[in-house]
């Protein structure tokens, strides 16, 4: 750690009614700031690390603000590896207030988003994709984000990276050698075994980049619209897949169509699922106006579930509709998936025999486990059950996309006999990119960027 | 403290996007159920009280699922006077929500709403006007609600109310005491005395009566319209008291007329400033609907701002709009503040010299700071500047009124020269609904209808 910063204090806890907020110092004289406004059997300052501590908060009159507990985390045992005090007050939006502004008055300065965080990174308590995987986590808004950001807080995105990079460092470290020794015409490396390893490496930046579609499904689920002509039970449908507990996040913002919008958590991977009222109401009325709607609902989606009435078996493939519905699923990379409903009331002796899609009874709920399992195996596509680290952060995606380019060059270089000297450049190229994932290489406008999406207070 | 209470866990935090979180388990078994999801250095169950501990969360599996911090309470040194474990992890929906089914399945039942905060007064930690005023300061929306909860937990109303109830047992014991020795006919205190001191502690619930509609005013604001003609200033007028910094509350929820509403504080009081837009724009066009108007929105007031235009003295008391606010104000005891705004476009040469009201340049900001002076003042009436209890509760307020009738029953009875044990009945009664301000006299609807107005994790 070098010289030491400047006390900053924010609430850490989300504002809001709630029981108890958190508001902290870290930094330079944290403790003889917290001591200026809190009056307990002793000083804070003389406290040991990792004690809690009742007393009150005063303002500089000595008036009485609140009851608090005060908690004494000292360098550099503390989540930024500053001294840090958190104390605990009575929550709401007055009391958390006032006690951060007394904070401040005693010293403090307000905290930049996220400027905790990055203290912990810049005193080497994490690397910067663990702090990276903090504010996601934070954010996430389903299990399955949740469930990667936590794997990523834990290092198994960076020990992926490292890996990749001591194998690029040990490339590029022979290839210089051989550059030193230019003049004896050694090489202490064998072309076919260097492009072997190369091409290892490469295809581990590749595999990693490849998770990002996934890593968006985790991130941001899975916007999936309901359609179909009127009465084949759209809405069953929702209400059947939402039967299960909600999923934390039921209003979405920035919905401003006159549509239903419903997330449900399958497997933990969040769906946002849209009924199309105005299709339902308006596809048989004026058709052209219907199918309008749901070319719209379907760009806007990852995937469209076609809803179809098996008991009368009522699609026909040279309708407009689905036409259409087919022709802008396939250009824009939409998931069609056919739900046959009503299977219940099929009265026919042999079942019938559809091309393809699931089949249920949205009233009685058979088929509908098969058809969630089944969306959540669309959604995933090869990851589905696979413990494999993925890729959710978009700078990371970028970071790995730049690095790949790097390592194809290289790549390119090698194959074409090329002098080692411009092997290893793109190779020490690559490392430096791969270096942006954990911070060993960092700008400043990169980490405002990356802190500044964080909240205040962490 | 009796029987130890099996152990209750809850999300103690808002529910929301922030930097941590808290969760809590108090009671019986606290520790030894933290210890089963809590991996640290060594067990909570060991470690002393106020001190504070790094680990992991884990599940029934072992997965992890987050870095946490634990504090440790030893009971009675908590804030329920029980077993407590506090455990800080990062923020969220997804973490905290985890961490609490852990917590549960662990062995803890979810807390009720309040159940921390009624175990604090069960076991006697707080009485319970201090556990309701915890629930309005978390429930505070502007400085000077959080002012007299904060006054309230520090125990003044208690205060005042032992001192009231002390004497009326003083009372209620002389006069039961002569009832011992009836036929002695002996007189232990004087009538005029016993009355001067019962009219006394009268006086006192009295006056604590009528501190109500100012702590109505503290903690749900003032609301105050803004009308006047079109072109005379109303929106700048708002604009102008909004100037300083907003109130913390700007959002009303619940507001679906077509009319804007801002909330600004007031030396700590929130104004609720509604621009009748409505008004503006009809009044000329059709002056029926536009008194219509402005009758609705000052009977659901509590004060009216008239806007009238200095520059060229628009008022005219006859004039239809004006004669029935007044009625409407002075028949629904709604406040009529008469602001003359553009002061300084005046171009007389004598100032004008209307009866009365605040004269101001909403543009230039001249007389505003004396009219939100005003506007406080007639807000808070005699008690400005005041450092006396305020009733805020309306719990309370209905205790107070019911000692009142109480009082004045003994009152009557006494100088009816009543024998004395119909007085010490009275008394006793008094004394009994007084005990139900500070919780020594409760029942459990009482208690039920009290907490289940907390937030859960309270």
């Amino acid at each position: 750690m070098t010289e030491e910063n400047p006390a900053i204090a924010a609430i850490a806890t989300p504002i809001g009614i709630g029981g108890i907020s958190v508001a902290r110092i870290s930094g330079k004289g944290a403790f003889e700031i917290a001591d200026k406004i809190f009056l307990g059997k002793s000083k804070l300052n003389d406290a040991p690390s990792h004690t809690a501590h009742f007393g009150k908060i005063v303002d500089h009159d000595g008036s009485f603000i609140d009851e608090v507990v005060a908690v004494v985390f000292r360098k550099p045992s503390s989540y930024t590896c500053e001294d840090v005090v958190e104390i605990s007050c009575h929550g709401g939006y007055i009391v958390t207030e006032r006690i951060l502004q007394e904070m401040i008055a005693a010293g403090a300065r307000p905290a930049e988003p996220g400027e905790f965080t990055k203290r912990a990174f810049l005193n080497g308590r994490l690397d910067l994709s663990q702090a990276e995987a903090i504010g996601d986590l934070i954010h996430s808004r389903s299990e399955a984000a949740y469930r990667s950001s936590i794997r990523h807080l834990s290092g198994e995105l960076s020990r992926r990276i490292k890996s990749v990079s001591d194998e690029l460092l040990n490339l590029a470290s022979l290839l210089e050698l051989e550059l030193d020794f230019s003049e004896e015409n050694v090489e202490f490396a064998n072309r076919k075994s260097l492009e072997n390893r190369l091409e290892n490496a490469d295809r581990i930046v590749r595999e990693l980049l490849s998770t990002y579609p996934v890593g968006r499904v985790y991130n941001e689920g899975v916007r999936a619209s309901i359609t179909g002509k009127p009465n084949v039970g759209k809405s069953s449908l929702l209400n059947a897949l939402l039967q299960e507990k909600r999923a934390i996040v039921s209003e979405t913002p920035g919905t401003t169509r006159d549509t239903i919008s419903e997330g449900v958590s399958i497997n933990g991977v969040l769906f946002r699922l849209t009924d199309t009222a105005g299709l339902r109401e308006t596809v048989d009325a004026i058709e052209r106006e219907g199918v309008e709607r749901a070319r719209k609902e379907a760009e806007e989606s990852d995937m469209v579930l076609l809803v179809l009435d098996y008991s009368s078996y009522d699609y026909n493939g040279s309708d407009p509709l689905f036409q259409q519905l087919t022709e802008i699923c396939t250009q824009r990379d939409v998931k069609l998936v056919k739900v046959w409903n009503k299977i219940d009331l099929y009265k026919g002796a042999a079942p019938r025999k559809p091309e393809d899609g699931f089949f249920v009874s949205a009233l009685r709920g058979d088929g509908v486990d098969s058809l969630k399992d089944g969306l959540y195996r669309m959604a995933l596509g090869q990851y589905v059950n696979e413990s494999s680290v993925v890729v959710t952060n978009a700078r990371h995606r970028d970071v790995l996309s730049r690095a790949c380019k790097s390592l194809g060059l290289a790549l390119e270089t090698l194959r074409g006999g090329k002098p080692s000297e411009f092997v290893a450049l793109d190779l020490r190229r690559g490392l430096n990119t791969l270096g942006e994932i954990t911070g060993e290489i960092t700008t400043d406008d990169m980490l405002n960027n990356i802190f500044s999406k964080f909240c205040i207070g962490k």
